[in-house]
Parts: structure tokens; sequence; C-alpha cells
């Protein structure tokens, strides 16, 4: 037996087979057979998420501290760090497998509060409906021996008689097709223009049809996620949604957050499989928008074809967008943290292999900094805080949080690093939202009893970050744990026992649980979750505080991004994630990022705007501001050390204090 | 033996082979083999100039009246209209075949007269010696947590910074190097720039490299001609040329002419194949340009690299331009004259297969119409035509004739069909200027005896464009021919005698000339040529008097082209074939087309100056001026109808009809 032997890997239960040599890790064998495993550490066999179970065969290693010696017994192992040393078959529970086929829907649907989003009726309203991107039809005079202009003059000066558009550039590729077209229909065509940002240059012709064809123009906006992919079918002449699809990023099995990403980039030709994976996530999501969507009815009715894709708008955070482009993402995770570029030309979506026709236009999101990416801009743009007159604070919480605050007059950013803790990274029995996950929390305030809700209501299998939020802020309301987040040793219930990480609460016994084990919140758990807000609220503060601004001042919050959708905001402010403002102050708007993206994609005043939001936002580096250390310390307290910013949690404490048993 | 079986063909004296199917014609193998057979009719075997001589083997056909049965004999055959039938060996001969190896001089060296050129102390003078694409050197500050913004962020603010440069975008392949790049020599680095045309749209960022590189920026300025490819390689620091190559057009083994180009363009894959052509010719001048220059001394001396080509302007008639940019020729040949565009975009070079780095910009000049072209206005703009206050008339004699009359106030065009005679088209003994081309002559006026002056001063084998001018010149100052072109029947020399094409003079007996024949001229020769002097003359008039004036009021006159470069004056004057004005008033050119580009590739001011002028130039049909037929009928003598257009000539014509025997 050599390592250079090539053996089979069975996966169950796709039931893919892959031949792969001996050496290899499992994980590698699994991207192979093109399979997604769930690896938050990037492949160091360190947060032991990426469990298969052995069913025939054997691998070699395999085995870390995460697994438990029953659990080894039992066959599972961590497939990061198991490598291939003869045929195997391996299963690979739901749990560490990506739920295949995609995620159904762009904005999520179970969502408690009431949504805040820009739709084409304001843009309509504001006059700004506008594609960047338009056809018009132009019925052209015939040559003759006293106009024989040439055919590309001819068309200018169509444009310029009945539209009154000007400064037209044109492509090698058009004037390859502008004579026959321009013929087949008698010299009736439909031009596709694509608008500068900048009025005073040029306008591009793109693409030439023959006869009337303005009432089929189709666009695409996409939010380029770290976990996700979600994608938008956009009639460009009525600005209807014609489908959405999500999908998750195929670049997650190189792990979950940026760094693993970035870090991946760097070796050899890791950057070109970041590109290609990001780009197949693009490609599955644009085949399924054309195939799910309605075709469109009237005169010209049909199955929308791809080549009548007229231009696509993504948005995604610095690195995202380094990685779709092909750019080095090396310096993102580097200080002093320097992109490639902040601003993007625009850009043939071909040239990034999406697979659109040679002519379609991709206008990508700028960014700000490493950390206020495109997602955020898109944000801005897309919940209209960039034209109010309140002073709004816009959030988008995930494994680092973005945070910026101005109005239609200032605009200041920041990032904070929160940790993964409302991804359900660091959390014992942490999950992503997926089946399973325990999303909702009560507690019986006598028996200290707890009823769980799980997505899909299945059987709990962990914990996600929106149910992570809920438990602590209970538990906490309920003093069973303390501002510290220690638990009451005191409390009559066998649920708070102690635990290899301090004392930990059980949400459910194993009996109830679907993972065959205890699922248990503990003190580092809620350690780690405290840091996670004392991370945004501080960084909140400090910015506030950096603008000359009290935390009173907000007049608005928005909430954005996959955690700040399903927040729930009394618990939020409970436990001092974000400062306490009534409630009817605070709009969800779901995936900022993707809204941005759809707005800009039906109207180029929208995507004038982001020029001017990028340039007069000021972005500040907190780890350069000398209060945020002290504020992040004042911060690690629930809600927060000083009680005054938080006046009804404080005096819902001091009642509790007063009626709780000595 | 059936008409699918290969057979070897090998060709004299360049020794090359191919094998090919039995059926095929001659013409054909031989450009499989790369040789290069002269067919001026485009394959039609009615100019009998393709022939070559069989050594070995036979062939199948290869014979119209245009050889002689002593001809046959000898084993000429027509290659065009000969087809394979066996194997075979096959001499061509040096006037059928082009010489290989390219054309030595970008300019021709035989000019008998004065030549005009713009040169770089006129654009010093004038503060207009900015390239359109220039190399600038950035010293950046390096990033700090202060200053830690994006790479091409930098680099755009050090340019602005610096420079004043602003209005910068760039492209992905630039943004995929920077990072790298910017840190290779501690953010010191050269931007290659590409101006606009317009100064309001954006200059274009297309190259990066580490270091002070400035001191290397070269440039590439061709003339695409019908018949040659001239380029040269220019310094674009100092302006200085340090190349001059040229080669004939590949595509000339498929006619003379743009017609016949035209017509195997609208084959399949016929226009794919002509553009291949123009490629490999440009190509290939690009190869021996880089190979042949001096290496540039300094501080950063060494031989120039291909990656240090910058940019590239190419200037070329309609038909020219539109094969080499792979855009359908079809309507140029057709009423009403529509070309596919005029104005073309900056290109990337590799676009275009030219085999220059990615970043190469390729700047094509505009054309005015289907038959005055780009050609055309780099003249205009290179002669300096277009700043003069002197009214001048500027014309490029080929097959075409290109007019233009005007100044700095104003400009008017036309095209008159010539034919090929200036070319040695339609002419039986005629021939390009080549080696032992007949290209000056004289008469000794007692014994009518020639005397024939010929390229290379070899044994006359026919006559060339300005040979046949002196030639009918001569033959008229000396009562050999009268006004309408007849021989005078009563002259006592065997030299003048009755042919199949009317009566003939004899230039150069067999004896004497290189290609065991008689050299003559005859009558519809003559006549010929009157028609193409006639189309010149009558275009000129025409195109004078509809701006409202009259020949007298031409102050200057520029001859440009081929032919317009060679030509005698006097003998131009004498038969009508330009107006008569002080020769101290005409100036040469020379190649007005790679004029122009080399000043546009070292002057982005002209360059601008170029849309100015394209937008300003009146383009006339003439056919559709109803003046035009019988300004032509009156100049179909020598050298008109009208005497008193030629007062000088007049007076000699009347002093020899006195002296003139009866």
């Amino acid at each position: 037996m050599t390592k250079e032997q090539l053996y089979k890997i069975h996966f169950l239960p796709s039931g893919r087979e892959v031949e792969i040599k001996g050496g290899e890790s499992l994980i590698k064998a699994a991207r192979a057979a093109g399979i997604h495993i769930n690896a938050s550490c990037g492949g160091a066999g360190v947060c032991g998420k990426c469990r298969v179970i052995m069913a025939e065969g054997e691998v070699a290693g395999g085995r870390s501290d995460k697994l438990t010696e029953e659990e080894y017994q039992a066959g599972y192992r961590q497939a990061c760090i198991a490598t291939i040393s003869g045929h195997a078959t391996v299963t690979v529970p739901e749990i560490s497998g990506l739920k295949k086929g995609g995620l159904s829907t762009a904005v999520p649907i179970r969502h408690r509060a009431s949504m805040h989003r820009f739709d084409i009726q304001d843009l309509r309203e504001a006059g700004i409906f506008v594609p960047p991107v338009v056809k018009l039809f132009l019925e052209l005079p015939t040559p003759s021996n006293l106009d024989n202009m040439a055919d590309a003059g001819r068309i200018i000066l169509g444009l310029s008689n009945q539209y009154d558009e000007r400064r037209i550039i044109t492509s090698l590729p058009i004037l390859r097709k502008i004579r026959k077209t321009l013929r087949e229909d008698n010299f009736r065509v439909t031009v596709t223009l694509a608008r500068p940002v900048n009025s005073k240059t040029k306008t591009h012709l793109i693409n030439i049809q023959p006869g009337n064809w303005t009432a089929r123009n189709f666009g695409l906006a996409f939010d380029i996620g770290t976990t996700t992919v979600y994608g938008l079918l956009l009639d460009l002449n009525s600005g209807k949604v014609l489908a959405r699809q999500g999908d998750y990023n195929g670049q997650l099995s190189y792990g979950e957050d940026v760094i693993s990403r970035i870090i991946h980039a760097e070796q050899p030709e890791g950057l070109a499989q970041m590109q290609e994976l990001v780009v197949k996530s693009i490609n599955f999501i644009i085949d399924r928008l054309l195939e799910s969507a309605k075709p469109p009815e009237g005169k010209k009715k049909g199955k929308i074809k791809r080549d009548e894709i007229s231009s696509i708008t993504l948005a995604g955070n610095t690195t995202m967008t380094h990685l779709l482009m092909g750019l080095e993402p090396d310096n993102i995770r580097r200080a002093p943290y320097v992109p490639v570029t902040t601003f993007v030309p625009p850009l043939r979506a071909a040239d990034l292999n999406i697979k659109l026709p040679d002519h379609t236009v991709a206008l990508l999101y700028p960014s700000i900094s490493s950390y206020v990416g495109g997602d955020i801009v898109a944000g801005v743009m897309g919940s209209g805080m960039y034209r109010t007159d309140k002073v709004t604070l816009y959030v988008d919480i995930g494994t680092n949080a973005e945070i910026v605050i101005g109005n239609r007059d200032w605009l200041a950013c920041a990032a904070c690093s929160a940790g993964p803790a409302f991804e359900g990274g660091g959390i014992t029995h942490g999950m992503r939202a997926a089946d399973g996950a325990i999303e909702d929390f009560s507690l019986n305030p006598a028996t200290l009893e707890p009823m769980n809700i799980t997505i899909g209501n299945l059987q709990p299998v962990g914990i996600c970050g929106s149910g992570l939020l809920v438990i602590v802020a209970t538990l906490f309301e309920n003093n069973v744990i303390d501002q510290s987040g220690k638990f009451n040793r005191q409390l009559a219930t066998q649920r708070i026992r102690p635990g290899r990480s301090g004392h930990e609460y059980v949400l459910a016994w194993k009996a109830e649980s679907g993972t065959n084990s205890d699922i248990v919140i503990n003190e580092v758990d809620i350690d780690n979750f405290i840091r996670a807000k004392a991370a945004i609220y501080a960084g909140v503060k400090t910015l506030v505080e950096v603008v000359g601004l009290a935390i009173g001042d907000l007049e608005q919050i928005i909430l954005a991004g996959a955690f700040g959708s399903y927040i729930d905001l009394d618990s939020a402010m409970t436990i001092g994630l974000l400062p306490e403002v009534a409630a009817d102050k605070v709009l969800y708007v779901g995936n900022g990022s993707l809204l941005g993206s759809w707005m800009s994609e039906l109207s180029n005043h929208i995507r004038q705007d982001v020029v001017d939001v990028v340039h007069r936002m000021t972005s500040f580096e907190l780890s350069e501001v000398p209060d945020f250390k002290d504020q992040y310390i004042a911060s690690l307290f629930l809600p927060h050390t000083d009680i005054s910013l938080f006046p009804e949690t404080g005096k819902r404490l001091v009642a509790r204090q007063i009626s709780a048993p000595p």
C-alpha cells in the first residue's frame, strides 16, 4: 500500500464517489466529490465541526480532543485531519454537510418584525427609476445616395435625434455585427446602452438587436455573502422581481470566515480556486433564476433568455469582492489592512467567467475599506439611510459587525470584530441557522424548565445566533445568570450543573435532542457571547462619540444582515447589544446588500449617489481610537457597567433584585 | 488519378513544397506554400500577370489569350487558371512573385523632389509634443495605520498630487497586478496612461511597472496600404524614429485593389482570412522593427522589448481599416457605399491579434466615407494642411485618387476612381514600381530613339506608373502622339508600328529587355492612361467649383501616396493630370498616411484635431454632382479641351505646331 495508490471513497447519503490518492485529507476527497463539509476553522482540526462517520473501511488520524473516546469508537472522525489510507464509505451527517440545492428565498422569511424596504414605487415617486442599462428602439432612415452615412454613425445620429442621447461609444464586437443587424429588419433596431456613473463620460452602446425588443430588458442583482449568495432576476422595464434564488457560497468548504478564505487564496492556485467557486455559485443561481422565472406576458412574451440579461449588479464585503474579481486579498488580513481597490470600474460579466453574454455589464459595489465593504455601502443605499434627515445607526451583524452612523448630510463608519459567536462559532453547541437550531426560547420562571423553538420544528441539534441572544436575555431576565454572565448556583434545578467550561444550563436532554447528547449553554459560551455583544456596543458608542454625539442622539436604528434580520429587539436591548431606543425607531432591512444591489440595478441615479456616499463617508479604525478599549471593557456586563445607558432594563433589574430570593 | 488524390507541388526558387488535392488551382497551392503570386485581377485569369514556368510535371489549363503559343510551349502557365493534376515543380519568376523579405524603407527613397515633412521639431515648437500614451513615475507614501487607503486609490491620489492627472479609470488585468507591483520597489512605480481624445472623458491607466521606467516608452505608427504596409518604431520621449520597416500587404495575393479584397472577404471565412493576412504583415513588420532598432542609450539602456510598446497608431483606407478590424466591407463596393463605421474607438492591439502586450492601445485613424479613408485623413493631418491659411489641394493618387481641398477654415473631399493605370494595371506592359520597371524616359527628338531608366538599372521588364507618365508626356511633347493620344503615323521610325491594340511604340526590343519580348506602349494603353488622368483632373476641377472656387484659386498642391510621391511634376502638368501651378507651390509628403499616424502617435493634440477635421470635412460624391461627367469628357484630351487652363503647355503646343512637320 503506497501513498501514490488511488482509493475509492464513497459518500453517503449522496452516493457520490471519488478516486483519490492515499495520504490526501478526507475533506479534500469530499470537495473533489462536490460535497460540502462544514469546516469552521478552515481545516485546522480545532473546531471539530467536520465530523463524519465511517460506514466501511478506515482512515488514518481524524481525531483531536474535540472527539470523545465514545464518539471515536462509534466511528466519528474529523474529516479535515483524517487522511485516506484505503477504500472507504463515509456518512456525512446533515449537521456537517450543507443542505444541497440552495436556499430558496432571498430575504429571510422567518422574520418577526416589520420589514423596511425601498421599493420600485419609491423609485418612481422620486423620479429615479432609470436603470443604468436601458434598451431603446430606433427607426432609422435607410441609406441613399444623398445619405450614405456609415452604419455606426447612423445609429449614433438616431440616438441623438430620437432620444437626445449623446456621447456614445461602442466596441469591436458590436461594430462587427452592426451591418447585418441593421439590415435584418430594415433599419429598425433595438440598442442597449450602458450609462456612465458620471454623465460627462461616455455612454456605451453594448448591444444591438434587429426589431423592437425594448419590452425585454432584464437585470440581475446579487449579494455575495461570505456564507450565502443571493440573486434576484429583475424586469428592468417594470422593476418587478421575476425570481429570487439563493445558495451557499461555494467557498464555504474552505472556512466560514473571510480570514480562512484569504489564507486559502494565498496558496498557489488558491485565488483562482476561490474565484471559481464563488462564480460557480453565482452561475448556479443564475441558472435557477432563469428556470424559475415566470415568462413575461404581452406582445413579446416567452421564457427569459440568458442573452436578454443586460446587466448584473453585485455587492459583497471587501474580501468577497476581491475574490470575485481575482484580486489578491492578502493585505486585507494584515495591518494596516490595505485592500487592492475600493472602487471597481464597470466590467464585462464574461470577464469574471460569469455565464452571461459578452455584452452584459457587471457593476460591483465599491467598498470603503478592508472591513467596511460593498455590502454595507449597498445597505446604506438600499435602506435609504443616506437620504434621511434622522441621525441613523445602521448595523450589520455577523462575524464582523459593520456600523454606519449618519444621515443625508454626513456619514461615518467602522468595523468591529465581534467574533463568530453570533453565527454559532465558539459556542459549544453553536450552529448556523439551519434545521434543528434553537431559534427561540422561553423559560418557566417557577420550574426553570425551558421551551425550545427550533427551525423546522425538529429535535434540537444546536443553537443559532438569534436563539443564543434570546437564551442569554431570558436567563438574565430570570436571574438564572447574573450581570457578568455567571450562573446562579443556588437555583433548585437539575438543569444547572457544573461542566468542563464552568457551570452550564441543559437546554435539552440527550433523549430530547437530535444529536444523541445533551444540548447545553455554559459560562464560557456566555462569556464569548458577552464579548461579542460588547465589541459591537463599544463600537457603536465609540463611533457615536467620535463624531461628537451621544447614544441618546440616535433617532433611528436600521438592522441588516443574516443575524440582524432575525434579532429579537427586546433581548438585544436587555443584554446591551443595541442601544435602548423605542421599538418604533428600529427598522429591519433584511439583506441590505441585496437590497442595495437591487436598487442600483434599477436606478442609475442611485448608482451615481453611491460614488457620492463613498466619497463623503468617514471611516474610523476603532483600534486607533484611544477610547475604544475602555468602552469595550465597560460593555463586558449585562447590559453594561453604566446602567443609566439602559434605563428600561435598569428598572426591571432593580425590580427583580427586590423580588429575587435571597 | 482521382481529384481527391494529393500531389506535391514544389516551388522554385524558394524550394517550398506543399501537398494539395488534385483539381485545386495552382495559385491556391502557392498561397498554401506562403508564396505570393501577382494576381492583379484577383484570380479571374484576365490580367495574365500570374505567369509561372513549369519546370517538371504538368498542370491542367493555365492558358488564356494572355499567353502566346510560343510562351505556352516554353512552359509558361497562368497560375490562377491552372489546376493541379499531378506532382509538379514550378518556377515563380521574380516578375510574378513579390520580392520576399519586405521593403526596406518607410518613405520612398527614389524621390526626385523636395519632401515636405512635419517633424518632431514642428511639434515641439507648437507645444503639442505630448503623446496620447505616456509613462509617469510615482513615489508613493507607504501605507500606515493612519493611511491605509487602497492600493488603487493610492495610485490615483498620487497621480492627482504629483501630476494633476485626474479622472483615471483602470481595468481588471491592472487591478490584478497592482498589489505585487506596488510592493516590488517600495511603492515606486511607473504607470502608463492612455489619454482620451476628449479631455472630459476618462484617462485609462493601462500598465504599471515597479521602479522608474519612464525613459522607456515606445510607440508604433503604421500605414496599412492596399499594396504595402509600413511601420515606424518611435521613442515616445524623444520623438525619434528608431526603426522603419515595410512589407507587401499579405492580402495582395487576393487581388491588387480594394474591390478584389472585398469580394474575397464576402466568401465564407474570407473576412477572417483577410484580417489574418494583414495582421500577419503587421506582426512581421513589428518583429523586424524590434530586431532592427538601435537600443536606446542612457541609464535605462538595452534592447527594446515588445512589452515596452505602449501604443500603435494605424491609418489605412476605409476598406483596409474594415478588414483590419474584421468589419464586413460588403457595402463599401455597393451603392450607396455605406461603410460600417468611420470612427473607431480606442482598441486593445491584442484584440486585433496584433502581437503586442495586452495593455498596448491601438488607435485607428477615422475615415470620412467609403472612398475617403483614414489614410487621407492622416495625410491631411500629417501634411499640416488643416493648419494652413493657403487654399490647398491634397491629392493621393493610386488606383483611387482621393482629393481634399481646403485650409484651416474649411475642408472638402472627394474620391475618384482612376482605375489601375497608375499602378501598372490595364497597361500591356504595366507593372508595379519594382526592379526592372521603366521609371524614367527620354527621347532623342531627331531619331525618336528612347532612353529608358529602370529601377535597379536592370534590363527593362515593364513600365511603372511614374514611368508611364513621363513616357506619355514625352511622346506628346515630341509630337509622337497627338492631343487625343494617337500615334503620328507619319514618323520615320521602326519604333512605331501597328499592333493588336492600335499603333504602338517599342520602348525596348526583345534583345534589350529582361522578359524575352518587346516592351511596348500602345494606343489602348495611352487611352487607359488618359482616362485615368481625366478622372483625377475632372475630380479636382469639380470639387474646386463645387465649393465656389476656380482652379486658379489654388495656392498650394500637396502630393501624397505611392504614385504621388514619384510623380514628375512637369509631365503631370503637361498631360493635364494636375492643374498648372508654379513648381514651388507643390509639396511632396510621401506616405501621408504614415506621416499622419506618426504625428498623432506623438501628439494627443493632433489626435484631438483629427476628430475636429473629420467633423468639419464636407464629403462630396462626385457621381452625384451633375457637372462631373462633362468635366470628365472635357478632360479626355492632352492636356485638356480647354487649353486656357494650361497656359504654359498651351504655349509650347502652339510653338510645336508651328515648328512641326506637316
